[in-house]
Order: C-alpha cells, then sequence, then structure tokens
C-alpha cells in the first residue's frame, strides 16, 4: 500500500480510537460501491460485538436510522466522489455527530470534501491491487478491527494484502481458458444468476445489478445460498444459467447444497470455488478475505470474456451519465 | 385478534420486558417469511435505538454474529413450523441464551419447539386478516416498540390491524379489472422485475423470489429503488416488465424517481401507488404499516390472475416438497 493510502487510513482509525464509544458502524453507498463495502459489514458482523449495517445512500437520507449519532461511525464510498445519494449521506451523518470516513479515487470532490476523513484509492492497470478499492478497504476494515475487536490476526491479514497484485495476475491466467469457453457458450443467453454467501454476496450482488444488467444488458437477479431452496431454485432448468461464487469461509455448506442440486437440474452451472485459488503463499488468518476479493477479480475476468463475445463493451452506457435522471 | 394470539404475544413481551437489557433484534427466516420479517427489521430500525437484523436463516447458523447473547432477542418465522434451518437458527439462538419467539401456523411444529415463545398465526379464506401472518407479526411489533421504544402511536397502530380484514377486501375489489388487465397482457413474459423501497422491501422481495420465481417460473430480480440507477436501470427498454411498489412512506421519493424514469423507457411499468388505497379510516401513525400490509394482498391479487391467465397454478412445484434436496 502506497504511504499516502496507509497514512489516510492511519489519521481515520486515530480518530475512531480517539471516540469515546463506537456504537455503531454504517456502511453507506450505491450500486457497485455499496457492493464492495457489504464486506465491511460481514466482517463486523462476524468478527466484532458492534452492531453494524449497510445502506443504499438514498434509504440513509430519506428514511434515517434513529440510531445514528455521535457514536456512529460511517463509511462511504463512491469511485468518482461525485455520486449525489452518497454525497449527501455523509453530510447528514456528519451533522448528526457521526465520524465519517469516505473512500474515492478522485481527492477533492465532494465526496472527498463531505466526510471528515477521506481516503484514497487508486485505479487502472498499472496500480497495486492492495491499493486499489477493494485492497484500500480491507486495509481500512482490518486496521479499523484492530481497534476495536483487537487481535493479533488483523496484522497478519493487512500485510498478506501486499500479495494482491500478483494472486490476482494468478487467478486471471488460472481461468482464462475457463472464462473463455463459458463466454462463447454463454453469449445469447438473456438472463444469467449469481448466487452466492457470506462474505462473498456483495460480489454476487455487483456481478448481477453491475457486470450483467449494467453494463452488458443481461437480466438477472442475485440469490442468497440460503434462500435458494426457499423459492428461486423452482426456475431451474436445463438451460438455465447459473454462477455460483462456493466460499472456503464457514457458508461453504450452503453454497455446496446449492451446487449439488443445481448441477442435476442444470447444464449450465458455472462455479467458481474458492479452493481451486492457489492461496499456499497466504497466511491462514486472511485466506477467506484475499479468496473473497479475488474472486472478483476472477469474476471480472469472466465478465471481460463475455463482453468480447457479445461485442457489448463493457463502457457502454444507455441511459448512466447520458442524461439527467 | 383473536384472544389467543393477543395472549400468546402479551406472554412474549412481558418476557422482553423482564430481560435486564435488550441489546440488539434478530429477524431469522427463510425465503417468503425471511420476507415477510424484513418489516420487522425496518421499523426497529427507524423507530428505535435497538440495532436490529434480518438474516436468512442458514447463514445465522453457519456463520453467527459474533454479538448473540443473553441480551439478544431472537424472532422466527416458519409457516409449516417445519424449514429445519429456522428451526436450527432458532435453537442456536435459544443456547446462547437469546430470548427466542416465533411465529407459526402449526402448534406443537419443531419450531414451536424450539423456541422458547411461540405465536401462533392463522392461514385460510375464512380468517380475520388482523390473524393472519402479518397481521400477528405487526401486532408483536408494536407491543415489543411499546416497551422497547414507548410510545403512545403503538396502541393506535395495534387497534388500526383490526381494520384489515375489511380493507384487505376493499383493495382486493379496487385493483381487479386492473389485475386481470395486467395478468392478460402479461402472460407470456419471460421475465418481470420488482422494485421497492423502505418497509415495502420485503414484499418486493417475497414478489420475486416466491411469486415469480418459485410459484409461476417466471425469472424475476428484485431491485432497491435507490439502487435501480446505479446499474439495474441499464436492462430498461420499452418491453421489460416492471412492478413497482411506490411507497406512502419517507422513501417515497426513492420510489417516484423510479417512476419517472421508467414510465419514459418502458411500456410496461406497473405502479402500485399506496396513495391510491383508501386508507381514509386508518389513524395517521398507521397508515404506512397498514399500506404496507395492503400492498402485499394486493400483489398477491395480481399474482393470482397472472397464475390463472398462464394456466399455472400457484400449487405448482417441480422441486419443492418434491423430493430431498
Amino acid at each position: 500500500m502506497r504511504d499516502l493510502h496507509a497514512s489516510q487510513i492511519k489519521v481515520a482509525v486515530e480518530a475512531v480510537k480517539a471516540r469515546k464509544e463506537v456504537n455503531e458502524v454504517y456502511f453507506v453507498a450505491c450500486g457497485g460501491s455499496q457492493a464492495v463495502l457489504m464486506a465491511g459489514q460481514y466482517m463486523f458482523d462476524k468478527e466484532s460485538s458492534i452492531p453494524s449495517h449497510v445502506y443504499t445512500a438514498n434509504e440513509f437520507v430519506y428514511d434515517t436510522p434513529k440510531r445514528l449519532n455521535e457514536n456512529s461511525v460511517v463509511i462511504s464510498c463512491s469511485h468518482s466522489g461525485n455520486t449525489p445519494e452518497t454525497v449527501e449521506a455523509t453530510k447528514l451523518a456528519r451533522s448528526k455527530g457521526a465520524l465519517t470516513i469516505c473512500l474515492s479515487n478522485l481527492e477533492g470532490s465532494p465526496l472527498w470534501e463531505a466526510a471528515e476523513y477521506p481516503v484514497h484509492y487508486d485505479w487502472g492497470k498499472e496500480v497495486s491491487d492492495s491499493d486499489k478499492n477493494k485492497g484500500i478497504l480491507y486495509g481500512l476494515l482490518f486496521s479499523l478491527l484492530s481497534v476495536l475487536a483487537p487481535d493479533a490476526k488483523w496484522d497478519v491479514c493487512l500485510k498478506e494484502l501486499e500479495k494482491l497484485t500478483d494472486l490476482s495476475a494468478q487467478a486471471k491466467a488460472q481461468y482464462d481458458a475457463q472464462a473463455k469457453a463459458w463466454a462463447k457458450r454463454n453469449k445469447r443467453e438473456k438472463t444469467i444468476y449469481t448466487i452466492g454467501s457470506g462474505i462473498n454476496y456483495g460480489e454476487v450482488y455487483s456481478t448481477a445489478m453491475c457486470w450483467f444488467m449494467e453494463m452488458q444488458w443481461i437480466n438477472s437477479g442475485c440469490i442468497h445460498s440460503g434462500e435458494y431452496f426457499h423459492g428461486p431454485f423452482e426456475v431451474t432448468d436445463y438451460d438455465v444459467p447459473f454462477m455460483l461464487v462456493k466460499s472456503i469461509g464457514h457458508t461453504r455448506h450452503l453454497d455446496e447444497r446449492v451446487e449439488n442440486f443445481a448441477k442435476k437440474f442444470t447444464e449450465d452451472l458455472l462455479v467458481l470455488d474458492q479452493k481451486d485459488l492457489d492461496l499456499s503463499t497466504v497466511a491462514d488468518e486472511a485466506k477467506p478475505y484475499v479468496a473473497a476479493i479475488l474472486t472478483g477479480v476472477v469474476i471480472r475476468h469472466f465478465v471481460e470474456a463475455i463482453a468480447f463475445e457479445r461485442g457489448h463493451s463493457l463502457d457502454v452506457r444507455r441511459y448512466m451519465w447520458q442524461m439527467q435522471y
């Protein structure tokens, strides 16, 4: 991680440490950024005794949780730093006395100015993965947890993030042929469902909402592995495509149950099993977290492959940024 | 509400009152039952200072929130009382010392035995709507809130539930012709999206997951109104069907923004505006809650109409209850 980023995280964490009480952590953003932050809610929920929540920013603004106050920490995120709802939510949180931290690719953006403790992340092909949005978010989370739920493992996890660039390249190479074959086969599909659980739910959420619906105009819906058998599985048929993330974390059983059923009734089940990732150089404590980030990298590789096969650039939008809405 | 139900709620609420501390409320169930409980999480979030969370039951079992303890209240729900994940989650919560309340249609079921404070609800055509699952849940919630977030309005809200049977019949009659026309028009659609926000999110979630996917084998996905513009709206096209619930609550602006955009780009937008419901006999404090329940009734009427047009009974399942999974 770059010194700039490390020092911005340090300032934010010191400020949290200086608060007498932290009663609640809110993760607030929209779309893909909200999906990224879901990992934070998961981590606080399972690793700390501090309640945490995820909100789409405008619900937070128009129907604010009653408990929001000076003992709250609010973490918001917007790539451009310009998402109006997220800026507004951050201003609102700050006006209520909450400690506000934001993540953004753009220093000096409205979100950057709205939050008390802004943290920058890099973007692009030539930068280190530990300095991109997820690397920075996880770095912030591990650092916050080391203060709010102290454990030696957070320092270990933090160091492992430095391996993300190499591990990402390796994961892409590993899945390259499979991604191309899957893309060829699925390029005319009108609907592709995504399924996952635990810390990976955010990844499958953004795959459905952003990768498929927004950037490919492919119909999609995101199904929690624990919910599949309580409704959604009835749409399963031999020609219905599913993308399932199979966790190495505690919810693996849920994903495996979906796999065992779905593989019998559809010929188009893609299973991205985190067990197949080479995590031999990663400390055990960090494995589920590193795997979650790498799964995002692998999914992106599949999405880029299908975008190519469909001749539908990931940069094309018909409404977003094209008009007022 | 029947005396039996009122007294079961009373016993549960007295037990909550007797706890020294209540630090957290967990709502735990699967599928349609989880969707029903989402209203509870919404209410606690917006009306009390007690944090609350919704879980699909198996995630709660396999990846239990760290904070679950004797100061937690866990509310679970299963119609049959036989959903194994929900039974297991309730047992786990109880073993951790949490106060467990369950809702079920079946007295003596495994869930009924697992929870310390079981509450029964009725089901079927001839029973009062205030005694069905949502009437009983809201009755429980209002009663819990009157203890945990005291306000005179909870008693008012509780009384208004008695009007549900009449109001439901009225709402069905009001929407009958529109439901039939919508069903005729949409009977060959392969995909129908649902959109909503605030307290209504649970309704649009169960409409997608249970009504459409499970009971009609229609592809669907549930979109939060606040998320529509951050990805999903790019699938909007003249022939893409959406069902939007427009709230009378604080998030109305979010729904309206979706409506204003979507009506320009699809010819198949169904808007169920809660403002159109006749709530003139309902106390102001209770209106958003009663509207949320009535919206479920109205949606069911639309779903019954499309099931008829498609010749696809709502009772047909190809996997559920047909095999081991």
